[in-house]
């Protein structure tokens, strides 16, 4: 039998991934992310967790095609310039983990990792291109067209949380600029509009206003879904933000589905529900046929994207 | 020696040229565009008109390797399902121009054939992923990533004309929606926000009152120049949405360079840097790196593009 592994760096946590040559996942386990030292443990780490894992399964190296591997910063041709959330400058990852595990590495960004595991292994199966939406801290997403990942000459491809939606704003967003879609569209972006809301209508009744701060996404909507005005309000104003960017991104890449993920897409069909009423408004010179749906794989498509980065080129 | 014929059909006139199989464009004429019964005979004026000059050139059909053409409309897998400006509805293109010509056929739109133009032979060749707009009386446009046009599963690729840039906007852009980026960055965009400045500003002197209407982009860019303050501040504004828009498209693709063609590009670098200022302010959290350029082909991109789709898959 032969396999595969695949990893998926988090700011926390590193998933890894025994998988069958066939996309089987047959195993899974986490270690800590250290970052101490700028993060210099982190590749020792997963070597070591990897080799002794194989070996406790009676797994020889030879049987394994090589290791993929997901980082949360831009990744090109297998090197990382720079990545913030692991204290990282440039890293040589695809050959320095190769070095220090003995298996072949391929290296790509986490949300673009993640696309390509809902391509292959998710919600994307069954389509030709897709663009992959994570929204929770922040707006992830990767797009994989005709089978490849869009990566970007800069590893940039599918940052489209920093596409300018609202020349109004004037909240700052964390990359320096106002009215980036990830100010609406993500968690944070959604309890910073409840919050405006909630200070601009002080005089109004909210059921928001019984919680304990901070809120999370969880109780707004679920507040909106029991009709509170002020959750309905802010629920409805973000999803239209969001559905017309991603109806944006669709007027550049045309892709068959958009995939929505992360943990405000925990909120299900009624969630997606929201998005699509503003986005199929914005799709109409495309003809509204790209499907809108829900992402299948939860916090574990980045490991299985992962895998499927194994002999990529 | 070995030949490609490269066609681009527009409204008015369809260019044909003769290229050496290296690229060389050999000579080069022009039919009309015959949409009379709903443009049946555009494909048959083609081929009789390719075969004739092939003949008296002394080439034999063998020696031409194919023939690209480029449509004012979506095509997928050689086939278009409806182009208004020709008239047709579902045409096999690929299949019945070969038939009616005799060669290998190659077809794709417009914009997405001038875009592969200037990547292949004009002012995209040192770049290996490009976004090529062209501003005319539309926004057209087309996306080379890794040599391969970003043609979307309904021909839909590269559409950024009609991204929504301004929720505010109450005007009817021509496809139905408001807002779209190609009432503010097309030749029809300027000379719409040129009207309502007038208006709105009527009792303030500008040169742009001494022109007989409808104004053209050539004559509000040249009052700007001059110092007139209503063509200023029109070209500031309508240069900044473009510049956002364009940027927005970056944070999809992150290509290494955006080229800008058309009309109202014969401006030249004049107006490619009122374009940058706001491009690069929003474009700081991909690191500014992107050039924004002039396209080199002018109205041949689309001519020289058709000959690069031969052999494409």
């Amino acid at each position: 039998m032969r396999y595969g592994i695949g990893v998926d760096v988090g700011g926390t946590g590193i998933k890894i991934g025994l998988f069958s040559s066939a996309g089987e996942l047959l195993e899974h386990w986490v270690i800590e992310t250290n970052t101490s030292d700028n993060g210099a443990h982190i590749l020792t780490d997963i070597a070591k967790s990897v080799s002794v894992n194989l070996t406790v399964k009676g797994i020889d190296k030879k049987q394994v095609n090589g290791l993929g591997i997901g980082i949360p910063g831009p990744v090109v041709n297998g090197v990382v310039e720079k990545c913030v959330n692991l204290g990282w400058g440039r890293v040589e990852i695809e050959k320095e983990l190769s070095t220090l595990c003995g298996l072949k590495v391929f290296a790509d960004n986490d949300a673009n990792a993640a696309a390509l595991g809902e391509y292959k292994a998710g919600s994307g199966k069954e389509f030709s291109s897709i663009v992959f939406v994570t929204l929770g801290t922040g707006i992830g997403s990767g797009i994989i067209y005709d089978g490849k990942i869009i990566q970007g000459f800069q590893g940039y491809g599918g940052e489209m949380g920093h596409m300018i939606i609202n020349s109004d704003e004037t909240d700052l967003c964390n990359c320096g600029k106002c009215g980036c879609l990830e100010q609406y569209g993500s968690a944070t972006g959604i309890k910073r509009i409840t919050k405006k809301h909630l200070a601009a209508r002080k005089d109004e009744y909210s059921s928001l206003r019984e919680y304990d701060y901070p809120l999370t996404t969880r109780e707004i909507f679920a507040e909106a879904q029991k009709g509170d005005a002020i959750a309905s309000d802010v629920t409805e104003y973000c999803m239209d933000v969001l559905g017309k960017g991603l109806a944006n991104v669709c007027h550049v890449i045309n892709p068959e589905a958009v995939i929505i993920g992360g943990g405000v897409a925990n909120a299900g069909d009624w969630i997606i529900d929201k998005i699509k009423t503003n986005f199929y408004k914005c799709m109409i010179y495309l003809g509204n046929d790209t499907r809108l749906i829900l992402a299948k794989l939860g916090s574990e498509a980045g490991m299985y994207g992962a895998f499927y980065l194994i002999g990529k080129k």
